[in-house]
């Protein structure tokens, strides 16, 4: 089969791997529909992150089950399935408090971005859905693997609820989705904080009530005249820099709650936090807690996350794909192979 | 009158102050019927804090209001009242989301070990009792002036709940409140670290279902060994040392809740945080925002958060409150005029 691999930074290649197989009983071949890349991906692709020897990327994907090993109950072949980026196994005391990114047994994969994939602990990972979905609803199911999840999570962190106003850092897939979950969730006020015109549609698409260009202190400002003075009730940090996490410090109220999806780089500032009531939680999403639910919703047409995808290509493109995100001359991409 | 003033590390004396005036329409003056000795206190008796001249000090009173500026509605003379320990106004935008330790005209008042306070923002800040209380419930309401509001605080910051597992970090008066409180929110598992036989017996009054007398490593194997090995779902930290947030952060499950009360010193691991999908919330009390409903369990003898007095004296004594307190004599110091 053929799958992306990243060589180096800037250098994806499509090109020739070996089939995956079932290697543990609790396994499951998935046959890809669709694939796309992560704003994670690309830390590798700038030379963020390392590539120390050629190795395969991707992990959002949804397809069709081809083979599970002797102990998998749950899916069988020829279903559809989509499932987390952080396999989990679904029985753990920890999962069965719902912290399925911190499965006491939870694995790794990365390849994704491949004709085929192996997908471990297959049961408490994988959701299928009752029939065959229709192919306008591929890339919504898709979102589900990763950043519809993230920004969910986002949101649940942050305290999201009926009547809320909610302000959200970064405009990228992740803090799109973030804005629709707060919007699911039943937020009354949700400020999109974007400077590209792209992103501030598809905010706005998601239910938006308002869109912040600004940034900084007058981004701030902006966000406090939209709440009464005072700063929003929840704020979604969806970037995960140090600039970002201040941006939420200053957008959320005192008493209010932020929710950090994006991963952290630099310190917390504890003694500002306790003395303004503020809490901060988030981390790695716990997407198969939200699966069942957020695929319900985009079986039923009622929430369409795969607006973040404004760029669609052939999985032998993977290059381009991460070459137009990159660039910032698409949100995110989707591949099929 | 008289009232206590700290002159310096270690010497609190009992001497005759100007009596207390209205000074804005909103005050209200407040002859005291009990006051106490808080742990923030004896920051400065232990010389932590600084003492620049000699200062009034105490912040927990309950009373009997003797006059009342025009603008006060909601109290009268005659009233007896309680209130926490910050002034709030009741009606600012912050206070209206129920952060009223956040008040933007939140001020701060001192001396409230003494014959007579002047209360600032007396409507937004006081609770009158219905009737005249009995005298056995006067220590009870006198903890609703500061520390079961902040044990309580600590609860609610750390998502305590029906059904939760928590472990209470901290033996002191506020960490019993944080017991009690556990308890009342309907907690399944509350779990008291302690290593004194006063202070635990105190703790299994409150409704602690489990004491747990080890420190560091052996506390958090201890509190695993109690939480199906993973941690509790909600930690309250109420201590404020560095060696106090590691215990709890040892303490709490991945997914699970830190509520912090005791004042930060030292660093938060964010990543540790973020990987664990741990969330940190707290500061100081919203007192005026819990203060109705604990008035209530108080006066309806459900709750009993008085225990955690055990020393009274006469409020001219109250150089002896500080040092039984600083000798750890005595849990909290109570005293009357």
């Amino acid at each position: 089969m053929f799958g992306a691999v990243i060589y180096a930074p800037g250098d994806v290649r499509y090109e020739e791997r070996e089939d995956p197989t079932i290697l543990e009983p609790t396994d499951a071949l998935v046959r890809t529909v669709a694939a796309c890349v992560c704003g994670s991906d690309l830390w590798r692709y700038r030379g963020i992150a390392p590539v120390p020897e050629p190795t395969p990327i991707g992990h959002e994907f949804c397809g069709v089950v081809t083979a599970v090993g002797d102990l998998v109950k749950t899916v069988r072949p020829g279903d559809f399935v989509v499932g987390g980026f952080n396999p989990s196994d679904g029985t753990c005391p920890v999962c069965r408090k719902g912290a399925h990114a911190n499965c006491q047994h939870g694995s790794h994969y990365d390849g994704a971005q491949a004709e085929q994939i192996r997908i471990p602990l297959a049961d408490g990972t994988l959701v299928a859905t009752p029939t065959m979905p229709d192919d306008d609803l591929i890339p919504s199911i898709l979102t589900l693997s990763d950043v519809m999840c993230t920004g969910w999570h986002a949101a649940v962190s942050a305290g999201v609820g009926p009547g809320k106003s909610v302000a959200v850092v970064g405009d990228g897939a992740v803090g799109l989705c973030g804005v629709l979950a707060a919007v699911q969730l039943g937020a009354e006020t949700v400020i999109a904080m974007s400077r590209h015109e792209a992103r501030q549609k598809v905010a706005r698409a998601f239910g938006a009530t308002h869109v912040v260009a600004e940034r900084d202190e007058a981004g701030i400002a902006a966000i406090r005249a939209l709440t009464d003075g005072i700063g929003a009730d929840c704020v979604l940090e969806c970037v995960g820099t140090e600039e970002a996490r201040l941006q939420a410090l200053g957008c959320v109220r005192d008493g209010g709650n932020v929710g950090l999806v994006g991963v952290p780089h630099g310190d917390l500032p504890v003694n500002d936090l306790f003395w303004r009531n503020v809490g901060i939680k988030g981390g790695p999403a716990h997407c198969r807690a939200y699966l069942p639910e957020l695929l319900d919703l985009v079986l039923a047409r009622t929430i369409n996350p795969g607006l973040v995808f404004d760029l669609q290509l052939p999985l032998a493109e993977v290059a381009e794909a991460y070459a137009a995100m990159d660039e910032r001359r698409a949100i995110k991409s989707l591949l099929r192979p």
